[in-house]
């Protein structure tokens, strides 16, 4: 027996043979990415059904030095999940709801659970499990935890790892860690959870978690808006956050060209607002009061802003389908670009208060590299996360455009550190901004990151190469 | 000239010799701890002015091989800032505010800014930081940044870990890491805040952070409650959570002991209520919506939940006077303690679902172990956390009703573990409760605390002997 054959063997005897896959057709889904810019390679796919499976697995290949990728719903944007040899170690089996305590307003998951179960769960409940995003009918709540996801609802509730109360992992020598805990409050030691939350695998594998539950808005009211400027947006920001308070669940911007493509690709898209306007919103305002229409909390805010010359316009959903329509015209926006050709994404980060200079001086160095090229910025307005993304000229070969990938990200993430913000908000590092990551960062964080690397999988087996530079690159 | 001559040589070229306090009465405050019950000793007390001052302390102690022991306002409840030889770094000089942007409610200040005056600074912006607890006008906020502090805002706001964007922090071998970021989304890389924020100064001194500010609440309603039983209070907890959402800025939690020595011992306090009731409860309801009352929004919340027998009597302070002497009952609880003599306390947690069976059984056990023995049981319910303090029998000696400490802690820790609680919820472990934290965590989650301590401070310089449990011990 070769050395891979006597390791299949031994994964065989944890997980049963069925487990183990290692034809081609079988492995293909676990080795593609999103945006299909990268493939992988693996000497199997392992698919444990509980915690202890996991162990067995993990230990087997520490002993054997093999990596262990994990893999939740592969739905990631930077490759983190993305083998470069070794085993993935699919969750997908540790799919389990093990517990809700609606009193504790607290839910026990294991990592494998899609994250709309997860939701519906929480709803089913009475209650609101607030993480939410695009991909959240194939993501799996193990691989939003290890990348620290975002998302759409972060604002009034926080990212993934707001959510989380307990966690339990495996650790790169196998062994469990139990730290399943549901409290609001607990300095009993170092908050260890926190190291195996946006670590993407590398420190240890979530195998299940303690996430909260939030009180259930009962109404919501969502406006569309139309602005003078991004300064103009960020000026309404201010006003309702100050008077709407955690009640302002989403304020999220779109860029003139973003909604014009939706509005050319979306099947079923309408124009929102009759006239154009430099700069979109869309603004939720949400109640947890019995009785209360969100509506009426949210108008006479508006009215205020309208007064102060904050908005040009503004429409009001006038049902749950129309909010839903709305919603859709944001959310569609990572898929219709696709129909303008190919694009290279920023995920990036700046405080709220340079947003309007980033937004600016990032359009206009970008316009200037490459005459035709078409920013297409949108997001989280209110978390100071902006999609920088960049549509290809038109008419301009796509690889060719795809070839000036480094130079648009030193270009933007260049401008994004010069306002001390981050070029990795909601994505993560995985392996494709791992270079970048390496060429930007503290010297003292990055030795800071590689020490917690080297304490906690000393051997290198977990997800290796991912988030951390190549410590011999340039 | 001996070792610690030369070291204090070199402290006071770094710090300048008024700023190296070796004289017993200079040193005498730093050596104390606010429950009196242990007494520090240390070489000397150094005061830096500024992080640079900070590093070349902790470098010249490293490269000496002397203890570092961090104290901010030196308000701890654990024993956590108690040298035990070495030196004491007093961060007290790094008091300045170093930026307040508004925009994006984030305010920068230095460790050593007292807690009271980083409110202050976001109240004079208009905003809220939410942090407060009793030694607010004393405490300093690196020092509630190192413990995670709590407090009565956490309901609504969360602990401190929950307040923090960015840090600053010297490490042991005398780095700086410069953490200082003021944004709501950074996944690149490992979230290394999250090491030093409730380590307590054993991995690195905290010099600076990035705090988050809220909108500030314009109205609040207090209502103070008589409950049938601590079941009652819990279920009016959950309705009130379901419909105030994070309106519910407080639920706190007095047994009827606890009211009852407040009214012997606090000079001005009144019995808020004519009856007496099985259990009290302090709810504040606030709202950040212009021209709203938080009483008209309290109010109906409370006619429901009194339609469900949910509560026995209720009384809403009248005005802002009337809702500070509500929460000023609740607030002199651990002051008016003294007065009735010595006390054994406990501050744990537990999932909310187990409050009422947790008072229950550790109340029980407590008064079957000690006949005459007074339960004063306090706290943020609403946080799962309660004070669960022992008041010795009346007449029965002082030093052997404390000599009982350790079996209490059994008795009462043996329970909360029982339910899934912490044995230190909000007040940390530091010396006082690290003994218990050895008996009952779990080994592999004490074998990773011990693991980052080796990889964070290999030489054991910062704050030995705090958190981490002797592992010789039995």
């Amino acid at each position: 027996m070769t050395d891979s054959s006597r390791l299949l063997a031994s994964l065989a005897e944890h997980v049963g043979a069925a487990h183990v896959l290692v034809n081609a057709p079988d492995l293909a889904p676990y080795l593609a990415e999103t945006r299909g810019l990268r493939r992988g390679h693996a000497l199997a796919v392992v698919r444990p059904a509980d915690t202890a499976e996991v162990a067995g697995v993990v230990r087997t290949c520490a002993e054997a030095g093999v990596p262990v990728v994990a893999q939740g719903g592969n739905t990631g944007h930077v490759g983190g999940g993305l083998p470069q040899g070794g085993i993935v170690l699919s969750l997908a089996r540790l799919n389990r709801l093990r517990a809700l305590d609606p009193v504790n307003a607290s839910i026990t998951v294991e990592a494998g659970m899609v994250l709309a179960d997860v939701q519906a769960a929480a709803r089913d409940a009475g209650m609101l499990f607030p993480l939410s995003l695009a991909s959240e009918g194939s993501c799996r709540i193990g691989g939003n935890l290890s990348t620290n996801a975002g998302g759409t609802a972060v604002l009034a509730y926080g990212n993934a790892r707001d959510l989380v109360l307990g966690l339990e992992v495996v650790l790169a020598d196998g062994r469990v860690w139990n730290g399943l805990k549901g409290l609001r409050k607990d300095n009993a030691g170092y908050d260890l959870k926190q190291l195996f939350l946006g670590s993407e695998g590398t420190l240890g594998l979530v195998t299940a978690a303690v996430l909260k539950l939030h009180p259930r808005p009962l109404s919501r009211s969502v406006v569309f808006l139309g602005l003078a400027s991004a300064e103009a947006a960020l000026a309404l920001f201010v006003a309702l956050r100050a008077e709407a308070g955690a009640g302002l669940t989403a304020f999220e911007y779109v860029a003139p060209f973003g909604l014009e493509i939706v509005l050319r690709h979306r099947a079923g898209a309408r124009r929102p607002l009759a006239g154009r306007h430099a700069a979109y919103a869309l603004v939720e305002v949400s109640t947890t009061r019995p009785g209360e229409d969100a509506g009426t909390v949210l108008e006479p805010m508006l009215a205020r802003a309208q007064a102060r010359g904050l908005l040009e316009d503004a429409v009001l959903a006038a049902s749950e389908a129309q909010a839903l329509a709305f919603w859709d015209l944001r959310e569609s926006l990572s898929e219709v670009q696709k129909a303008e050709g190919a694009s290279i994404k920023h995920d990036v980060s700046v405080p709220l208060s340079r947003l309007p200079e980033f937004l600016a001086r990032a359009t206009r160095a970008c316009e200037a590299e490459l005459p035709g090229l078409r920013v297409c910025a949108f997001g989280h307005f209110g978390d100071g996360n902006i999609h920088f993304n960049l549509s290809q000229p038109v008419g301009m070969d796509r690889a060719a455009f795809l070839a000036l990938w480094d130079r648009f990200n030193r270009i933007v993430h260049d401008i994004v550190l010069a306002l001390d913000g981050s070029i990795a908000a909601e994505h993560g590092v995985g392996l494709l901004k791992r270079a970048e990551l390496g060429r930007t960062a503290d010297p003292v964080a990055l030795d800071l990151m590689r020490t917690l690397k080297a304490a906690l999988d000393p051997r290198n087996i977990l997800n290796p190469g991912k988030i951390l530079p190549d410590p011999t690159a340039p």
